[in-house]
């Protein structure tokens, strides 16, 4: 017997509540019409936006932030348009809820040509399940509670997206509450965990210059305070990788910078790379944290722990958690550091504008290092946004944001909207190129409507700047739009063009006193110029483009 | 022995150039840039797109025209963004070449995590098996150019999209030409074809009121020439389905218009649902195509001939084409129907301007139709623009664009971008509602700087007006743009803000005139006027939302 009656629509409402969710993102359609009137009527707050596209960014910047997120769209046409946002979420573990609607199960009798269907009714399932870690189509209200606790459930543990189908006919039904899950507590094996730390404390105790590597596991799991603890403790360095950037607090003198290969920082480089122990915890292996395999990490010397591996020199061991293996190091007899002082990130000094100098990339972000302060998160769409905001000196935990390994054009001005959402206190500071921009920029529509106000900084270098060094031609280039005047467009917002330093300060200026909305501003570079992380990358990676078998 | 060595990449551009490919649609990145300079080199033109999904849609368009159309994108990045588009072409039979760079074989060893990608190396493969009638994976060149063939030859058979995937090391690694294709012809079983005619022409022969309704795969298969004859043989009258309107030339006298059940002209409607001889030619038999299921066609007096089926009255006949069976009608000895006239669309006459008065949707497309002259092509985005489209005059044949069974939002803008490449003596009009802009709209970046001259006219009536009948509330708002500022932000095209019929007039006026490149027209529209075809769509479809189990 239930004591309230609860509709299917409604019950996954509150769930997706008690997981954090008090935001929808999504454009609504027919076949889901029913449950967005549901979300109406809820507390959680639906953001249109103007293409699902959209929507899909905005939800997996939300989930990094708030550990669960969702989209919110219409069967096929909705649901295959954040085919390429839910993968960049499975990608860089981002619990994103996919939520379609459907045709009725009603509807589907002789498998009729229903208006939105691809081949078969299960096609946009068979794509999902390609893209999620766990799938329900909700086309029983006597099971679909049940279905609803289990993929969240997933979403949570895995920290990557699902897929939920909601059938239009069973949105209003009354479900069936389900019995408590079956939870299995999932344990290291207490023998393993214990060689295994046994083995990486005389590692550490007996190498000369220990040092951290951590990723953005330590964030999608909650382990950032855990790491804080464990360096308090031990003194041991800290860098982060350019996927996990700000993970750790950037101001604390053990930390060195953002470690990847030859693209980051040198002196971090040289610091990391002649540690005789690296102890990567939550990083994952990819060829972007690794400076394109330029990283010369020695196997023989490190300490990989991730949610899905742990390996010591040449050998791994199973069953092992990441969280209960840095609990064990905690507790661990570990030698602590000396005070020593390691390179460190150079903290942003008042910057010096020179009038009419021209912009460069080198300086801008100089000049948005002495810019950023503690209540703003930084936003970075991939290409040379990211790689020059790698070095940014940023101010708390989890205020970098950036697909760094998956790396789809267009994720920045959408996330800010779920990066703002998720934490009305922080303002996002958005850096794009002009390519990108050219994909999503216009959902800054969304950031007006919805009273959010963004910074966005366009580095407008006429094209595709990170593949010109691999292989030019006119397919790198974008027609060059008039950046500052989308507030026209829009009815709201300001915009800024800006060509050297002293225009870019007073449009930093104006856009922090400008809270009423967002503000753009396009920022002109040369074609040519770009960051030395790009540089170093796409000369390596032009290597790889020019190979044949 | 090879005659001539050509690479992998070249002879795919040599197979699509001689399928009519003269225009590919796509955004470059790191996997796909060696074959983006192939295609540079070659006689293909590259028409890069803002976002992917605007070149998918374009490519879609190009297709519908040539019989063969190419979208060309990186890796997961830019395929997934091109899943919802490829969906489309594969519901509604448009043949779309997806051309996917990819990690090069020799990068693929110890199965890395290369940036882009989603969970295994196939899962784009496995999305895009999904939706596409054949795939290949071109990782070895000495079967390549045979998989290209065996590939775009199904695309061609089946008119419907493919998927190749091109790993960047065998871009321009040297094939081996394959040995003639074993091909199949196909034919239809004669005894069963004589059969099948026998009791065709009895049936039509012996009705009252013989009707052909002619559906898109007409126009996918070639075959509008053959009907067209058929209709000056035996003067049966001809209606269309609203997703192969212009299939048929709309001046003729035996065209009725379309028939879409209770959302079509209502003379239609009583002239086919009075037919005792309902002949289908290559429709697919869609909800929409079937005015949401107010179609009132009796199966016992129905001849239903499509590529996949054939039935007469309540049995079906296998192995029967569609070619072979109209040829075959041809042949027959059918009755000849009188010259009595039928109902037939109004010719335009001279639209009657009235000054100040406030445009509603029902003049709006009376004083479009008009305007429209023998060189233009119609491309309507779904909602009333398509509605209201349906019964526009359409000058030739191929000249009305719509997705109007897959009915993805934001097609016409870039649609009409690749049908213009792909029959630049046309100039596209492009009906589009305010919320499909808002989604793909910018593309008209992608016209002007590739001097394209699209007349778009944006139906503003704040917000989806299609959904608000069924379920309304915020979700179904939009921001207020100012769409007719546009050209501003684009440094190119002109735009117009419409209020009322003079206004218009003096729009299209200079529209008509202005051919240097894209003309925007605002159309400020009440938000509750609709179009009658499109109240009585969503009066039957509020009755499904609203049903449960």
């Amino acid at each position: 017997m239930e004591s309230t009656a609860l509709s299917v629509g409604a019950y996954l409402i509150e769930r997706l509540r008690a997981f954090g969710v008090d935001h929808v993102f999504g454009v609504p359609g027919d076949y889901v019409l029913s449950f967005f009137k549901q979300l109406e009527e809820s507390p959680i707050e639906v953001i249109n936006t103007c293409d699902e596209q959209g929507a899909g960014f905005a939800a997996d910047a939300y989930a990094r932030i708030r550990g669960m997120g969702a989209v919110c769209i219409t069967y096929c046409v909705g649901g295959l348009k954040v085919a390429n946002t839910t993968a960049q979420a499975f990608a860089e573990k981002s619990p994103v809820v996919v939520i379609s609607g459907a045709p009725g199960t009603n509807e589907r009798y002789k498998n009729p040509l229903l208006h939105h269907k691809v081949r078969d009714f299960d096609t946009q399932l068979k794509v999902f399940e390609q893209l999620t870690v766990a799938t329900a189509v909700l086309d029983d209200p006597q099971t679909a509670f049940c279905e609803i606790d289990r993929v969240l459930a997933a979403a949570r543990r895995y920290c990557r997206p699902v897929y939920i189908e909601l059938p239009r006919n069973i949105v209003n039904a009354i479900g069936t509450t389900c019995l408590p899950r079956i939870t299995i507590q999932e344990k290291s094996d207490p023998a393993v965990l214990a060689a295994a730390l046994q083995e990486a404390v005389a590692l550490i105790n007996t190498s000369r210059q220990p040092v951290i590597l951590a990723g953005e596991e330590l964030h999608r799991f909650g382990l950032q305070s855990l790491l804080a603890t464990l360096i308090e403790k031990t003194n041991i360095p800290v860098a982060s990788t350019i996927l996990g950037k700000s993970v750790f607090a950037e101001s604390h003198p053990r930390y060195l910078g953002v470690y990847e290969g030859a693209m980051g920082r040198e002196e971090v480089r040289e610091y990391v790379e002649s540690s005789d122990c690296v102890i990567l915890l939550g990083a994952l292996l990819t060829d972007m944290n690794l400076g394109i395999y330029t990283a010369q990490l020695q196997q023989k010397y490190s300490i990989y722990c991730a949610t899905e591996k742990l390996s010591i020199g040449y050998h791994t061991y199973e069953e092992v958690g990441l969280e209960e293996f840095i609990e064990g190091l905690l507790k661990a007899d570990i030698v602590r550091q000396s005070d020593e002082p390691v390179p460190h990130p150079l903290q942003p000094a008042n910057f010096q504008v020179v009038k009419d100098r021209p912009m460069t990339v080198q300086r801008l972000f100089q000049q948005l290092n002495a810019f950023l302060d503690d209540d703003m998160v930084v936003v970075a769409d991939p290409g040379d946004a990211l790689f020059g905001g790698a070095d940014l000196f940023i101010h708390g935990k989890t205020r970098f944001l950036a697909p760094a390994y998956y790396a789809s054009l267009g994720f920045a001005v959408p996330a800010a909207i779920g990066a703002q959402a998720a934490a009305p206190q922080l303002r996002p500071l958005v850096l794009v190129g002009d390519g990108a921009f050219q994909m999503t920029g216009i959902e800054l529509s969304t950031a007006a409507r919805f009273g959010l106000n963004p910074i966005v900084v366009v580095l407008n270098n006429q094209g595709y700047g990170t593949e010109r060094p691999m292989q030019d031609g006119p397919f790198n280039d974008v027609l060059g739009w008039r950046y500052s005047q989308l507030p026209q467009l829009l009815g709201q917002g300001i915009g800024f063009e800006v060509h050297t330093e002293d225009q870019f300060a007073e449009a930093l200026q104006k856009a922090h006193t400008h809270t009423d909305s967002f503000c753009l501003i396009e920022v002109h570079l040369e074609p040519g110029d770009c960051s030395e992380a790009l540089k170093r990358l796409t000369g390596s990676l032009a290597e790889r483009i020019h190979s044949t078998v």
